[in-house]
């Protein structure tokens, strides 16, 4: 799917996500849209960060996109924060209006910080805004170290880039630096942390950058954030 | 991407490709549709599978489709076979279209495997038929046993399955047993086999699997397969 064959679908859609992310605006609510291929670790890695966030003070909530069963909600509910399946039924990416339909009956205001979780896919996702105000996009280390330069366009747009299950390294050959300059080669400016769940603290520099980037947007009043 | 969204292109795209593979049959040409989520290790099976089957008296060729760069084909044409990529510019799938003006200029006659590795995506590539005689889907150890639920369209598709880097099956704590059940789930008939390129014997299995089913449906002619 490329925005060039769909610019009138886009469009429609880049409304609706100015609407949907003007709504989260008004409620104080940091959203993260988190992406990647299949079964890089996004749900584990979501896992421990909804485990973290009320430790650092802040409210969550998660929407996870799947083309079928609801396996990571059951996974991610266990965390106790209000969490919801998207089943997209075999379509490749999560849109807006799926996400507008899905926090019916949610008060953002009492949400710091909101997830979404989407569809294993390192291609579609990239086109579709979703109002969110961070894109995290993960890269395993098993996946190999050129992804980035195969999927530009996902990569390009990313405001974070987790590389993840650290772990496995060496056993996968995986040239760091060689990663690292292919992130830089499509977004210069990206941070980029490396993780893996089999070492809890590694996790923390995510956790971190979620903390910090929603406190810059959305500054804490005191003692507590006033929600809008 | 589904099926029901966009019935009126696919079957026009269903159209061409009867009309490819009715080409493919008139050359005796076996095409092997490859697809997994990105880094599975497409291109690493391709390279022992290309570097095998002459030694088995099949000659090969390859198209190799990615969103961006030419890393793959520069990988196989180490093969000697000839190898030609596609780029996507930012798609998400191979469309017969593609594969109609990439095999342009070689005789398929002279071909007896034509492989089409696709772009590395579990869910679009489902739906679009190139023309292929058979479809290979991969899925790696370090994905998690649960993708073929959640990728259901792809994973009943697949006249092969194939599980891929079982090195990593015991750091990644996979469990062969489950995977093999959810593939089943979805697809109660199709063979699966265990491969590591890390140990080149266990390619063994998808290399027999391919000249088996080529030799069953192009019989060769004594002594050599006479080519339409």
């Amino acid at each position: 799917m490329t925005v060039s064959m769909n610019s009138g679908i886009l469009s429609r859609h880049d409304r609706k996500a100015a609407l949907m992310r003007a709504h989260f605006e008004a409620t104080n609510t940091f959203v993260v849209n988190l992406v990647s291929g299949p079964g890089a670790g996004k749900t584990a890695l979501l896992t421990e960060i909804l485990a973290a966030l009320p430790r650092r003070g802040l409210t969550t909530a998660a929407l996870v996109g799947d083309c079928a069963t609801d396996n990571d909600a059951q996974r991610l509910a266990a965390s106790g924060a209000p969490v919801r399946q998207i089943v997209t039924e075999g379509m490749c990416h999560l849109e807006v209006t799926m996400i507008d339909a899905h926090v019916q009956g949610w008060d953002l205001n009492d949400t710091d910080v909101l997830f979404i979780e989407n569809v294993g896919n390192l291609v579609c996702p990239a086109a579709f805004d979703l109002g969110e105000t961070a894109r995290v996009v993960m890269l395993s280390v098993t996946e190999g170290e050129d992804k980035p330069l195969k999927y530009p366009q996902m990569f390009s747009t990313a405001d974070l880039v987790v590389i993840t299950k650290i772990d496995l390294a060496e056993p996968c050959d995986f040239d760091r630096e060689s990663a690292r300059a292919a992130v830089h080669t499509v977004n210069p400016t990206a941070p980029i942390v490396e993780t893996s769940v089999k070492y809890p603290s590694t996790t923390g520099a995510v956790i971190d950058w979620i903390v910090d980037r929603s406190s810059e947007r959305f500054p804490p009043v005191d003692p507590r954030k006033e929600k809008g």
